[in-house]
């Protein structure tokens, strides 16, 4: 069978192969076709060697979907053609997670998605809303399980105020499930066309924080004076101080992001005064994606996709997601 | 100034009086013109004689609205002209219930809301949302409370179904506060002309158990053999044990409704083989009112009034109650 | 290996039989000698043909422990010789129970403790705390993580008041975790020689129902008129209404039992006034009895088994099962 | 009526003064004699005017305790003889907390503990666990309430580890609460004659971090490599990041503290990876020191005072509390 294989820390060292064909699935397993994928921030940090525990080659991206192909003894609630998101987090099937149920990543320290076989477990896959195509199914994984974790963590919906920070992957399923939710949106760019793209998603404020970059004074402006229910930090360092200060007496801070640095300094008298949670977040489980799964459904949610690249294209899609797109970037599976 | 007395347990015994003029709002309270009122079965027990612990003369009538005239020391948050809900519950401010703060009752243990003045602790009234008239205000402490309790406590939203019994005043808030939360309806009646109404007002699915007495497997049907994640019980014996057979493995029961009686039998196998939790409720505090008011604003919802009477007509009014209505019954506060 | 058949829903129909050893344990497995067990009443619920779903011969008993032998591929955390209890839910790793992973038990629709040797989902046992014996360990997987789960429900702990009903397996477990949370217990029995026993394992209150009937009469009056936070219904129909009479305002109703029957009348009325929690309970996850065993492991709790029972004396065992024991029965495993 | 004022922003600004006898208690307010106070940090903070929105003179001192005098109208559940203990969170009486119901606070904005006679709201005191002495009792509104308050936050019981900073009030409240919830409890100090005294109290554990600098390394240790469920970080900026590298996966960090500084340096890394949830905290509400209230009074837990002086050596009752006590400061008001 044919993969790709990431052969050291470089976009340069992806490189198509020709790989045994897969065993038959065994107890608990299913043999699935890889049909796409879809990128996210680990992906860069796997390719450009930033990502600790992972040995070359690999076979990269967290993210994937794909259909099933065969079906091994002791599997329930699946069978041969279903179309299947396949989870990173391999081994988190429910519950909370731990040390050892976190650390096993695909495209990582496991087998990722561009592969034209995948044998997997039956607990590591949920079913795709059948309104997604295989490229919005593989968007879903890390970006919309980690949105709807952060929406669900703060209880968000009518009455609520969600602030969402640039309109990357997780931002955009974020604005989807809050507006389905019936929470309130607020979403920065440094572009007004991105914002603008937003507010037809939905959003009910935008703002550009090139030209206010105090936009957190202008998120409690619009809240009446109170802050904000949620801020979803994706971004890190360069903007933490400010979500903590945009955010509500009693709200969350939902941390996720270190895009731009991991070490920020931060004060902790409004933390204590305002009696804010932090809460540090790394995808979720299988189970939370089949919650996510099933509220995209419910809601009749389409996952943006800025852009599908075919296999040939690797490095410009690896372009595309640094680039700032609105919403995220899949892979076609084709070989 | 004037208001009603109920001076006994009798529909017959209602009339309206001249009482002295209220004092001026002490410290923490304000004194509110009442201008709506909205009956509640609670209302008619209390009509009956059927509520314990009552003591008659009394004023009648537990949920109200009006607007504030005059504010006394160390109130904060509130001004003259501040058009207010008046909550029934008037010493359960926030917090968890208890059997000393939930037993104090407007209407019943306490003066309720017909009457022209009344001297009102500042910390047991919300203001109103912009778009509500007094008499949709005055509809919302019980019904629209317990409602947004009930869709709280099972978490309702995108991927959930929240199962409402009839078309009375705490399902049609239910109905309208579980659409502004994403969740999906299904809705019960006797009448399809009720049944239509409840589908234009957003239910997804409507069952006549006149003609589908089976209306349990219905539901199960209807949610892929699963059962539904919320039933809202507010009808009691005659419908509980369908309830349970309704819900789904880990769902909930949310327990008000009484009004066909309150001995049923049930099998406690269901319950303990599927993981039930039978919630019951009996209203809220202020704080969850306030919460409901902030989601009724934010989703622009406009409470549904079966009808609205003047003072003068308060039997016919409690006649409507009493015959199904589809929504609140109000009445209007004019001297 | 050896084995033990129920043939047919009789205890009468138990026997020893020869089956052909073990595979080696496949991926994600290990192989087990089984060295224990315990007796639940869903083994006898099996044995006498009042379980659903069950086919005969099979191999009883839910509850086990034993050895590990050999270990299969891609499993960590376990090796050799680690002394392991045995979840009968074997499809209930973590996270909230479902239809599907809640229906598989061992014992009734899969194999359960009675062979020499068992090969085992590594992610369905636990280890044992190091102070247990495979006997007191076997008697963990039902009971004390229903325990737990109740008590956990209830955020038991200092100020809280837990009534217990009986002297059986899961109240005994209960009463011993409640001390180790701190936690206040008020226990019944018919025999008074039973609550001094369970008063030396640290009950504080002790009621004997047979010559006080009115036992929730007791609970309120030693509860300073509020009733107990935390029920364990470990009983059903018969002592059903009294359960919901004894809990307090905002308290928790766990129910579990049945053994009295399972059709009960009750009044809709003080539960919800009350805002009781009836929460219905099938044991719990693998990740539950993980956390039951810690907790068991840091207080040094000792299982109290009321006898252990050599396999040639399994009819014997389920009799003392029925008679009413202090604490569990458990089967030492030995050919 | 006698009662201390502080003139200016020192403690040589304290002094005695003759005021005017209090009025009698309004609609739901209670007269208190007060007879004790405790120290925290808040009052150092006011006494260096350090603390915003505070205007002179005051009465200085949050926390403290007295007996009721006198009871206004509508007051139930309170007589006079009544021993209570008065939260400094006068507004906040349940439920969550809130811009407007947390900003008022006793000693700072409001009148503190250094008076004869207070009119109080009812809804703003606790009665005392029957085997407290006034000073005990005044001892524990902030810092108990806060102690329990992290200890519920991360459901710590058998099973879980809890890391206390220092031997300061709210950690040595923490020690015995923790204990008595049957929680594993490490502490550290940079003496050991405090250690020892820690130990007696019931620490399982103790680490002098002025011996090893590398406490949290400690810590991974003692907890097996985990890390701990919940960190109580009194101390701010000298010891947040190593409270984060403490912490297990999915565990607490409860920051109350301040007193080194509240800016701090943080990695991002390990809050997302490890998914911690860091909790700022400002006291709690009154129902919170009820309940705290009941858990002392379950378990008999006798509050810590490092020394008791009377009203005429605040100032070296000042200097006490910043020496780095064993538990509670305390005042005996006594003129």
């Amino acid at each position: 069978m044919r993969a790709v294989f990431l052969n050291g820390p470089s976009l340069q060292d992806l490189q198509k192969v020709e790989l045994a064909d897969p065993a038959p699935p065994g107890r608990g397993q299913v043999l699935v076709r890889m049909r796409a994928a879809s990128l996210n921030f680990i992906d860069l940090a796997v390719a450009y060697g930033q990502y600790p525990g992972v040995g070359y080659p690999l076979i990269p991206i967290a993210d994937g979907a794909g259909e099933i192909v065969a079906v091994g003894d002791d599997v329930t609630g699946l069978k041969i053609g279903d179309r299947v998101a396949v989870h990173p987090k391999a081994l988190w099937t429910a519950g909370r997670g731990t040390m050892e149920n976190t650390s096993a990543m695909r495209g990582a320290t496991l087998p990722g998605a561009l592969r034209e076989f995948a044998v997997l477990d039956a607990a590591s896959i949920v079913c795709l809303a059948g309104h997604l195509s295989f490229e919005q199914g593989a968007a879903l994984p890390i970006a919309a399980t980690t949105a709807w974790n952060a929406l669900t963590c703060a209880a968000a919906g009518p009455g609520s105020t969600v602030v969402l920070l640039g309109t990357g992957g997780v931002s955009i399923f974020a604005l989807q499930l809050a507006k389905a939710r019936g929470a309130r949106v607020i979403i920065t760019s440094s572009s007004d066309a991105k914002l603008e793209q937003a507010r037809a998603l939905g959003a009910d404020e935008t703002i550009n924080y090139a030209t206010s970059p105090d936009w957190d004074e202008k998120v409690i402006q619009l809240t009446g004076g109170r802050g904000a229910d949620l801020v979803l930090e994706t971004v890190g360092s360069a903007t933490f101080p400010r979500s903590i200060a945009a955010t509500r007496h009693g709200g969350v801070v939902f941390t996720i992001g270190f895009i731009t640095g991991t070490s920020t300094q931060i004060d902790l008298m409004p933390i204590i005064v305002n009696m804010l949670h932090l809460q540090g977040n790394n995808t979720g489980s299988v189970e939370d994606l089949a919650k996510t799964m099933a509220a995209i459904d419910a809601a009749h949610i389409e996952p943006v996709l800025a852009d599908i690249f075919p296999l040939d294209e690797l490095a410009a899609a690896f372009g595309k997601l640094s680039s700032g797109p609105v919403g995220k970037i899949a892979i076609n599976i084709d070989w």
